[in-house]
């Protein structure tokens, strides 16, 4: 949290505890919504109800979006059914989704009930799209024109319907609720005449997505071509809802940060760190630790099946963990670079070949180059300077040797996964470095072995 | 790449082949320019100048700035004086600087030659500040409006000059300069009547960045507040540029992907995969792996120093791997956690205690559950299964008891590190899974034969 909302928070406490109702009310009102949430998320819970009824009405329900949703979830249960009323006839319709997706069944009933027709119709239809797609992520509210228009009856037709529009600088022209075109303000405003027909100046081409398409690759669209808004269609080409660029950058972050989550082995999670307990972690983290913990038996077996040559040269049992982590990080190299990839759309499964020829003449790079350091420093260092007698040139060469051969498996490795599991509809984050370096622990050692017992014995 | 862009690059080629120009400007013109560029991208480079020149003049510069830098260098090789003017005139000077950031300086210097006096100075201008800050990712090209003037003033300015903005949609209110006011043209177009004052309808809090503030701070704020332009101004309050949602969008996919190359050990590159050279890999990947390679050196020599006591108990070396991989596993799950925490803005430096405190409570319920799971494991798996004579319940307590305690550690220094990093000013991605598994490495070894010591000799 900011230092200054703690600040502002104690100042805020001071002022409710001196009752100075008004003062409180000109100092929020020159605050952003997004300002005061956080602000309010600092104040203590039971000062929260007096606070939030100190807003006026706008600025409460804007506010209200921008909160957490234990605080949301505490201010409903304080509400009167009209107060419960004012604030939701304020919400646009997407933003009343993500609050009902949060809350509890009885908390859900109570916003419904007190919700107009209209928005308890629009709120249930979008409730009906599966999570993470388009549909579920929209608003119905945006500006639609209709095809004969002039210039002069858009503007006039936005100024009269634009204040409940979540944006108005994108509009879509229909003709039988069919997307036909679309123009913005931008056009409307800069064009030559305000009788110039629409159908004239409109784009018609409009890039839509359907309503089944995950949120991500909306997200992407809508960066790709840089609008502020994109147009979500139906099987029939029927437009149902715009998904607009500020939902399209929470998209992004928590799509980054799910996947950076599931690259490290923890089970992703939308709350913000301050706000998980310390239980919330154990539960995201612990089923992954023992996973990863189970798999690493299998290390410990090709140990053991060795057991008998390492006793006669334990000397090889102190670069087992520098082979393991220099495999381990040079797959996760690969791994990641693919996965992330994958997730901007810059590669896709076809790429597959392109992208393993590549990462063959990278390793084979990184190898040659990792095995002769590798050498030069066994001898020199663990050889000349440590004195270190076990370490002959035979054995800095099984090392060196096994070092470069798995820098080269774990590059092909970590490469191929995450496109497969691509392929088979799994999340490729999940090919990241906890799982990629389980494999390549457990071939490393059998290349470690083997090498070691071709030059050794 | 897409598999569409692959059908109609094909297409394009063989139309080009039969000279047909003006069915390849029809199929062009119903495209949008990042898919055309796209497109061109797939095309064979030789092609290239004669299909761009098929674009007409304002499709061919928005092209022009989706495109990658080698392809635009080949191209401005090619432009004559005068079809480099034209395209130059048609960019927004932001993009010019995005453009001109990558080009080798003869190419630069031809660009600034042919460039209006006007935009020259702005290029200028912004590449003298810092890069990665507000200042180098600003546009100069906004919409300014003078205190005193009514809706209908604005709006008529607005049409005026719109037209070479790269947003109208929030309007700036200046005085000598310095900003005193932002209005939208949803305001605008809203407003009561057309002799309205705009200083009655503008927001005079208005949120602005510094132009030195770093570019994931503008994106951060850009996306917190859902503005579609935010404000730059210099140290004096003088409005200098504003920085706008798309160009916030795609720092945002820059800096995760940068995050997440950072934390598996390689130095980011904002090269697309399909276009890094293998030896451009080698270069991002090879000194982290060298790095690493050579920091586990310490853990060789800590093995080393315990080689006579592996001698003896030589089953114990057969769980190093599963304690180090664990290790590592549980201090990468705290540290990413933090990092993107921090990048996110969620947790700051002060909340330090909160934040470890959380961490210790997790790793101890993680902890125990991990002990008590391998203690189980060990003894009816390793020793009642696999009949394996070594693994002794004394053996199994040591192994599950140097689990829980590096977990406990890995936990501690995870979230740790990067906090330290960040208040140091370094990059906290710098601080996840390679580094802080190198460290939990040596931690562990020295944990698990400090406990095997005390309980088995």
């Amino acid at each position: 949290m900011a230092e200054s909302n703690v600040t502002i928070c104690s100042t805020l406490e001071a002022l409710l505890d001196g009752k100075k109702y008004s003062t409180i009310r000109d100092v929020l009102v020159t605050m952003n919504p997004a300002d005061i949430a956080a602000v309010f998320d600092e104040v203590k819970q039971e000062r929260l109800p007096v606070l939030f009824r100190i807003l006026p009405k706008e600025i409460a329900a804007e506010t209200f979006v921008e909160m957490e949703p234990d605080d949301q979830e505490l201010l409903i249960h304080g509400f009167s059914d009209s107060e419960l009323r004012e604030v939701l006839n304020e919400l646009y319709v997407d933003d009343a989704v993500d609050i009902v997706e949060e809350m509890p069944a009885n908390v859900v009933r109570r916003i419904l009930a007190q919700a107009t027709q209209e928005m308890r119709k629009d709120i249930n239809d979008i409730l009906r799209y599966p999570e993470n797609s388009a549909g579920a992520m929209m608003t119905t509210e945006y500006v639609s024109l209709r095809s004969g228009m002039t210039v002069g009856d858009a503007i006039t037709s936005i100024r009269r319907t634009g204040v409940d529009k979540e944006t108005i600088y994108s509009c879509y022209v229909t003709e039988a609720r069919k997307l036909i075109g679309m123009v913005t303000v931008k056009d409307l405003l800069l064009a030559e005449s305000d009788d110039t027909p629409i159908d004239e100046i409109m784009e018609t081409n409009v890039i839509s997505v359907s309503t089944l398409a995950d949120e991500e690759e909306v997200a992407l669209t809508l960066s790709k071509y840089n609008f502020i808004a994109l147009p979500v269609v139906d099987g029939d080409n029927r437009m149902v809802g715009i998904v607009t660029f500020d939902d399209a950058m929470d998209v992004m972050e928590e799509a980054a940060t799910e996947d950076m989550e599931i690259m490290s082995g923890m089970t992703p999670s939308d709350k913000a760190y301050l706000h998980s307990s310390a239980f919330d972690l154990f539960k995201n983290r612990i089923p992954w630790l023992l996973l990863l913990m189970i798999s690493s038996t299998f290390t410990s077996m090709i140990i053991t099946g060795f057991e008998t040559a390492l006793a006669v040269h334990v000397v090889l049992t102190a670069f087992i963990p520098m082979i393991m982590g220099t495999g381990g990080n040079t797959g996760s190299q690969s791994s990641v670079t693919i996965i992330r990839a994958l997730s901007l759309g810059e590669v896709e499964f076809r790429d597959l070949p392109r992208v393993v020829w590549k990462e063959i003449r990278t390793a084979l790079m990184c190898g040659v180059v990792l095995g002769v350091v590798c050498f030069g420093k066994l001898l020199l260092f663990d050889g000349l300077i440590l004195k270190n007698p076990d370490v002959t040139v035979m054995v800095s060469l099984a090392v060196s040797a096994t070092l470069a051969v798995t820098v080269l498996v774990a590059k092909i490795i970590g490469c191929m996964l995450p496109m497969i599991a691509k392929k088979l509809n799994l999340d490729p984050a999940v090919m990241a470095s906890p799982f990629i370096a389980t494999i390549v622990d457990a071939v490393s050692l059998f290349v470690y072995f083997g090498i070691s017992s071709a030059l050794l014995f």
